[in-house]
C-alpha cells in the first residue's frame, strides 16, 4: 500500500469554528478538573508513602542531594518503586532535583517539606499523615454506606462495633496512641493561634476536657503564665499521656482522670472543648454543655475550638469535606457558629465570641454572665 | 473572679513585625498546601460516592431543583448524609444551589456534572469513576507496600494471585466488565482526539491489540470510512465484547480471540496498542513490538497511545501518579517519548512521530520503512 507520509497531519489543530473550539476548551477544563478531583487520593497516598517511608527524614539527614537508588537502598525498598515515589514528589513540589556532573537526577528536600513532613520537624504533620493513610483513609472506603445509613463505619472499616465511639477509636493501644499523636500534631501546630484567639489571662483555673496529649494544654501555660491547666480525659489516655507526652517541667499542668459524660465535673474558671463537640450529637452536646456551664464559676466561660462551616452551608470546602468526615468515624458533625451559639445560650450561657484562629479552627468563647 | 471583657482582642491581628508577617504567610500557605494533599482522598471519594448514588442523574431526571430531604428520599439514603454529601458537592462545583421560597436550599446539577457524572451522558465519566472507587482506592492503600516490594498488590487488597496479571485483573466476571466499562468511558471521551491525532486513512485493515470494549475501534470506523477494525482479546473478553458492547451496526468492526503474547499476530497494515504497553515490562514490550513488527506489511506501522512523562521527568503530575498506578496495579509502568521511541527503533520500526491528543493521551506512529 502507498502511504502518503505526507497527510501525517495533526488534525485537531486544524478545527477552524471558533465557537467549537470555546466549547472545546470549556468542556477541557470540566474533564481536566473532575480527573483531577479522582486523582485526589493518589496524591494523598503519594504524600501518606513518601512521609511513611521516611524519605524526607532520610534526605534532610544527608549532606548532599541524594539519587533515587541512594534513597532506596538507604530505605530499603524497591529502586524501581522509589524512583516513581520521588518522582510524584517533584510534580507535588515536596522534592526539588538537580543533574550530578555523570547526569544522574539528585533529590533534596523543599523548605515545604523540611517544614512540615519530616518527623522531627517541630511543626511536623507526620502524624496525622499516619492517622489519614492507616486510619481514615480505609473508613472513607465506605462513604457510600455512610451517607446511605447515616452512621459511621468503623465496624465495616476495621470489624469494630462503635456502639461505644471512643473504644471503636481506642480500639487497640496502638491505635488509641496513634489517635493522640494525630491530636498532638494538630496543636503543634495551630495550637498557638487557638489559645491566642482571645486574651485567656483572667483565667486562673483551666479545664481542657478530653485533652488528650495536653498539646494544647501545653500552649496555654506557655501563653498564660499565671493559668493552671487540668487535663480531664478516659484513664487509658491519661496513663498513656502521663507515660509519653508530658514530663516533669510542665509543673503547671496537671491531669484528672474521667468520663466528661459520665462523671460530675470540677469547678473551673474555663473549660476547653477543642475538636470535642463536633464528635457528638447535638442531644449529646447539649448534655456536656449543660453540665459545663454548672460547673463554670460566675464570670467564667467554655472555649469551643471547631472548624466552622460558613452561614449559608456553600464552604469552606475543608469543612464540608470534615463534616462527611464525622459522619463516617463519629456521631457528631462540623456546626455553623450560629448552631454552636445556639447550643451555647440554650444551656445559660451568654457573652458569645467567634474568632478565626489560623487556617482551619475558629474559636468561641462563652461567659457565665 | 473579675473578667475584663474589653481585654477579649484578637490578638493574631496584633502583629506588628512584617518580617514574622511574611514568614508565617509562607508557612500558613505551605500548611495550607499539604492539607489539601491529605484531603485529596475526601475529595476523591466525595465525587464518588455521589456518582455511586446517582445524585446527577436523579437531579437531572426532575423537572426542578431539589431538596437534600428530597434527594435522600428518592436515593434511600439518610437524610444527614445526603445533606452533607450535597453540601460538600457544593463546594466541589459539581452542585449549585438556590433558595426556595420558604428558605430550604435546593440544589441542581452544574454544567460540569451534567456533562461528565451523569450514567447516562455521553462523555460520562460514570464507570471511570466506579473504577477508580471500588478496585483502583484499595489496590492504592497498599503503595507503601508496593514501594517497598516493586510489585504490584492485588494479593493485598484483593486476595488474588498476580502471577498471571490479567487473571488478577479478570478476577471475576463483575471485575472484568468493570474493566471494560472503564476502557470504554476513558476512549468515549479521549477516543476521537487520538484516532484524529495522525491521518489514519491510508491504513485499511487495522488491529486493535486489546481493543477491550471495542470503543476505539468505533472511534476509528466512524472517523475513517474505508478501514475495518478487528479487535484481539481474551476469549472471555470478546464474548462480553460481543454480548454486551457491540451491535449488529458494527459492521466493519469483527473480532479475534486470542493472547497478543502467546498466538502468532495476523497480518495487518496497522496495529494500534492502546494503553497496553505500559501495563507491561520493557522485557514484554520488546516481545510484543517484536511481533507486530513482524506482522506489519510494508509500510504499515503501529499506533501507540500512553500518557507520556516529560523527558526530564519532572512532569505532568498526572501522568507521575499514573506510574505509581501501574506499579500498584500491573507490570508495568508510564514512560517518557524517547523510552517508546527506542523500544521501537529496536525492533526494527524507522519513521516515528508523536503528537499530543487531548488532555492526557499522545499518540506515537511508528512506520516499517
Amino acid at each position: 500500500m502507498a502511504l502518503q507520509k505526507a497527510s501525517l497531519s495533526f488534525r485537531h489543530t486544524q478545527r477552524t469554528n471558533t465557537l467549537v473550539k470555546m466549547a472545546g476548551a470549556k468542556e477541557d477544563g470540566y474533564s481536566r478538573r473532575i480527573m483531577q478531583y479522582m486523582e485526589g487520593f493518589m496524591v494523598s497516598k503519594t504524600l501518606f508513602t513518601a512521609c511513611e517511608l521516611g524519605v524526607f527524614d532520610y534526605l534532610n539527614a544527608s549532606e548532599c542531594p541524594l539519587s533515587a537508588m541512594e534513597v532506596a537502598q538507604g530505605l530499603g525498598t524497591s529502586m524501581d518503586g522509589m524512583g516513581r515515589l520521588l518522582s510524584a514528589c517533584v510534580g507535588l513540589e515536596l522534592l526539588t532535583t538537580q543533574h550530578s556532573a555523570d547526569g544522574q537526577v539528585l533529590y533534596s528536600n523543599t523548605e515545604m517539606s523540611t517544614m512540615f513532613l519530616m518527623k522531627s520537624s517541630p511543626q511536623s504533620l507526620y502524624h496525622s499523615v499516619e492517622y489519614n493513610s492507616n486510619t481514615t483513609y480505609l473508613c472513607w472506603h465506605n462513604l457510600t454506606d455512610a451517607v446511605r445509613e447515616g452512621k459511621n463505619q468503623y465496624e465495616k472499616a476495621f470489624g469494630v462495633s462503635s456502639k461505644d465511639l471512643f473504644e471503636a477509636l481506642y480500639r487497640s493501644d496502638e491505635e488509641m496512641v496513634r489517635f493522640m499523636q494525630l491530636m498532638n500534631s494538630v496543636w503543634n501546630i495551630c495550637g498557638k493561634d487557638v489559645v491566642t484567639a482571645f486574651d485567656l489571662s483572667p483565667f486562673k483555673s483551666i479545664y481542657d476536657l478530653g485533652g488528650c496529649s495536653g498539646a494544647l494544654a501545653k500552649q496555654c501555660v506557655s501563653v498564660y503564665p499565671e493559668c493552671t491547666v487540668t487535663i480531664l480525659d478516659l484513664p487509658k489516655v491519661t496513663e498513656t499521656c502521663r507515660k509519653h507526652f508530658l514530663s516533669a517541667e510542665d509543673v503547671r499542668i496537671s491531669i484528672c482522670e474521667g468520663d466528661f459524660f459520665k462523671n460530675a465535673l470540677p469547678d473551673a474558671d474555663l473549660f476547653i472543648l477543642a475538636r470535642i463537640l463536633h464528635d457528638w450529637t447535638e442531644k449529646q452536646c447539649r448534655l456536656l454543655l449543660a453540665k459545663v456551664y454548672q460547673s463554670c464559676k460566675p464570670g467564667g466561660g467554655v472555649l469551643l475550638v471547631e472548624a466552622l462551616l460558613s452561614e449559608d452551608n456553600s464552604g469552606p470546602l475543608t469543612v464540608q469535606l470534615y463534616s462527611l468526615d464525622m459522619l463516617v468515624q463519629t456521631e457528631g458533625r462540623e456546626r455553623k457558629g450560629s448552631e454552636y451559639t445556639s447550643l451555647l445560650t440554650a444551656v445559660g450561657f451568654s457573652t458569645i465570641h467567634i474568632c478565626r484562629a489560623g487556617n482551619i479552627y475558629s474559636v468561641i468563647l462563652a461567659l457565665k454572665g
